[in-house]
């Protein structure tokens, strides 16, 4: 902290020094976390667009956390430190969740934050996949955190191609900055990878179901002792009009609005009625 | 399985073999799971209420696993273990979370299943702090497997009395076997922690709001490293009427109808008019 000081003095208080770094407080301030970990390509692919539109802070777990959901760590403490990351850039790593670098980037390192960037996710989070997603988890605790948010994915697992995905990402950054986003509310954002000429536009979706055949495979160790993978292949035809994954597979970039609202209002009228 | 087969004819396959248990085919199948793990004092109160309902299969997590959000484990194998319960009853102890455990139970273990039921958590679930929970979230994986189920907590940390909360849970869980439940509709159940008499009836709710105040508090290690705790006090009254929250300090059983679409609909309308 402390050496940051005399800069933070000259500079009239339009920056200060948050440990290491000097950040401009006049322009929007912006972190972003992934699932994925922060050595990840698509974190830094992200942090270098958003650098266009705010001072990007970058926190981040220390290793992948795929399909982590929304789990916050209580009942240990947790680590950060500060990395040099290999795609380019500097951030925080922490030992904890994606959920858990939002809350430590939020309330113990930045003078304050206007926004929630998660991302870019190598694969899609379409339908019910994203109740399981690190990176939309982490958004919705921006949004707890009562920051707007965006969770960002390119759609595939292959070769991702980052570039227009990122820059996708600032221009819709820059919107939320823009016009706000009411409170509890996340933008879940796919975006197909495809050269850029190729995507055909954007589509504001809704979420989509994705059930999964043949979940659990049995096998047996070398010892002869059973053991169990997860998995199962997606099914995907039951997945709608307008939804997230239909958008994806005609080649847009679907937008989804979620909300932190579980109640299904129209089930309680229901539930009244039974003897309890 | 072998060991079983000679019971499973002379029962006119009423019953059959699953590994070393017999089964009641002609019973409803319950799958009951927790996040507190397999030795948690709930998860045998809410068996053994649940044995007079249908045929309880439990498959638990072998360690604690609360707060672990709705994590599934893709990225290793898992494995699952037949033990006795300390606080009676035997089931299955799972290397992963309490969703793995519903995937296991379901596809792995069970014949077939009418309906899962995850508790009793020991403390709330309640307003946003239910996207962070275990219980829920193996609840939600019940829903996302077609299953009708429900999520039970006993609303308080401190000398928790199951007896109550466990012998709802099983009227409840008549009821929805009787009146079924729409797809993708999870009931969320907190049960105050009073004595039976003092309890004021049966609140169908919604969802409330839950945040906190203070959330990291940096410490320094005995080598003068940081590290950080997560947590902060509640704040309750932003909670608002028909709440969760509410009915549980007015000493109620919330039963909260929750659903799997995250989607904001009304948000969808408005992004609709962004230059996107």
């Amino acid at each position: 902290m402390n050496s940051c000081s005399r800069e933070t003095l000259q500079e009239q208080e339009k920056t200060i020094g948050i440990g290491w770094r000097m950040i401009d407080t006049m322009r929007p301030q912006i972190l972003v976390t992934n699932d994925d970990g922060i050595f990840a390509e698509g974190l830094t692919a992200l942090r270098d667009a958003l650098s266009a539109v705010g001072e990007v802070t970058v926190v981040a777990p220390e290793r992948p956390r795929s399909a982590s959901g929304h789990a916050i760590t209580l009942h240990k403490p947790l680590r950060m430190e500060r990395v040099r990351m290999p795609w380019g850039g500097e951030g925080y790593a922490a030992s904890g969740t994606p959920s858990d670098c939002v809350v430590l980037g939020i309330y113990s390192l930045m003078p304050h934050c206007d926004l929630v960037v998660s991302g870019i996710n190598l694969g899609p989070n379409l339908g019910e996949d994203l109740t399981y997603s690190g990176t939309v988890s982490a958004a919705m605790e921006g949004a707890i955190c009562g920051r707007p948010a965006i969770a960002v994915s390119v759609a595939d697992y292959e070769k991702p191609d980052y570039g227009f995905p990122a820059r996708f990402a600032a221009k819709l950054a820059r919107q939320v900055l823009d016009h706000g986003l009411p409170p509890d509310i996340v933008l879940n954002v796919n975006v197909p990878n495809l050269p850029e000429e190729e995507i055909m536009g954007v589509a504001i979706t809704r979420q989509g179901k994705r059930r999964y055949e043949g979940r659990v495979e049995r096998r047996q160790d070398p010892r002869g002792r059973d053991y169990y993978w997860l998995g199962g292949e997606v099914i995907q035809d039951i997945d709608g009009e307008h939804s997230d994954g239909e958008a994806v597979r005609e080649g847009r970039i679907s937008v989804t609005p979620i909300h932190l609202d579980l109640t299904s209002y129209a089930v309680a009228k229901t539930l009244e009625q039974w003897e309890l």
